[in-house]
């Protein structure tokens, strides 16, 4: 068979959008993923484990790496950092595996510029009318946050041209068959394959 | 939902690599695709119909379409036209729907041509010893031809980097699910959907 270096996929959309249900609903389906673990300085909670949750760093530790530009990506929250590291992503790569990273809007686009070479997806919902029911669904916002919330949706999803892809995310199990679909149909473009394919003929015909 | 023009599909690969055994067990799945249905000068034959097997049309009235610039895609075979009418293909792409065409190398790359805008599939085997076996299998040929047959395949793949995706006949469900998937994802593709969905966007902010 025609052995293929990995692929990283990043799946972004506004929030409110369902990013994280469709990666969930996809990782129950397709074990090939491997999903990039993200680095973080907080400190670790009970149940959770190095390299599985997050890799834990110390908050020195984590601005080396980011002066080092060793991070993919990275943002502060609530006074700690968050970020993805660029060894794991390629060193699963180079092992012919999958990356799969769920991230904002913002995150998606520091990926962009480091790693250009990913496959970027970005999730929309059917409607901004959809989208403003599904952030009051989850009851956790006030009026003035539901706007604000709409207001930053609409101007994320003016970065849509950034993006490879579009997947509307009008039903779960469609959307994560759409990203399915992508991963699968990435894996065939003509550019991924042609040399190495080539290669194993230019092989028989000795 | 969003609305999009159909995508014409071509399916092409060097003889004997099972282009013809995906096509069908594609359309017995998928009913959302059209068949491109082929031009011909041959006579018509006892139970084929007009529109559905062929268009039958005569000598005089193909080489018209031929110079009239309508004809996506032609050859001559056995003193007979045969070919791929544009109008048919472009009527519907317009109402939405994506439209296959199965094809060899040649009449692919005359697609190419004519139709920049498709989507251009190669189907390739695992190796050329496994074409050399499938085409012995077929038991119809003899020995020269089957070394001509191979040496034609062998110039046929060099052709690969005119495609757009390069899928290999490993399995036939793979191959054909590999081809549904490029199908879904390049509908997804941001520039086919970009457009649309904000102008949807648009019309809500009114």
């Amino acid at each position: 068979m025609i052995k293929q270096k990995g692929i990283l996929f990043v799946l972004s959309g506004p929030s409110g959008v369902g990013k994280g249900t469709v990666r969930k609903s996809l990782f129950e389906k397709d074990t090939n993923l491997k999903y990039s673990i993200s680095m973080t300085t907080r400190a670790m909670r009970q149940g959770e484990e190095e390299g599985v949750d997050y890799f834990f760093r110390s908050k020195d530790e984590f601005e080396t790496m980011i002066e080092e530009g060793r991070m993919l990506e990275y943002a502060q929250y609530v006074g700690n950092y968050y970020g993805t590291p660029k060894q794991y992503v390629e060193e699963m790569i180079e092992l012919g595996h999958d990356v799969f990273l769920e991230i904002e809007v913002q995150g998606a686009l520091q990926v962009k510029e480091n790693y250009p070479q990913g496959v970027f997806i970005f999730l929309i919902p059917p409607s901004l009318e959809e989208l403003k029911n599904r952030i009051i669904d989850r009851g956790t916002e006030t009026e003035d946050l539901i706007l604000n919330r709409l207001t930053e949706a609409k101007n994320e999803i003016e970065m849509m041209d950034k993006y490879d892809y579009v997947v509307v995310n009008d039903n779960i199990e469609e959307a994560v068959s759409r990203v399915q679909s992508i991963v699968v149909s990435e894996h065939c473009k003509r550019e991924r394959v042609a040399k190495e394919y080539k290669a194993i003929l230019e092989g028989e015909n000795k």
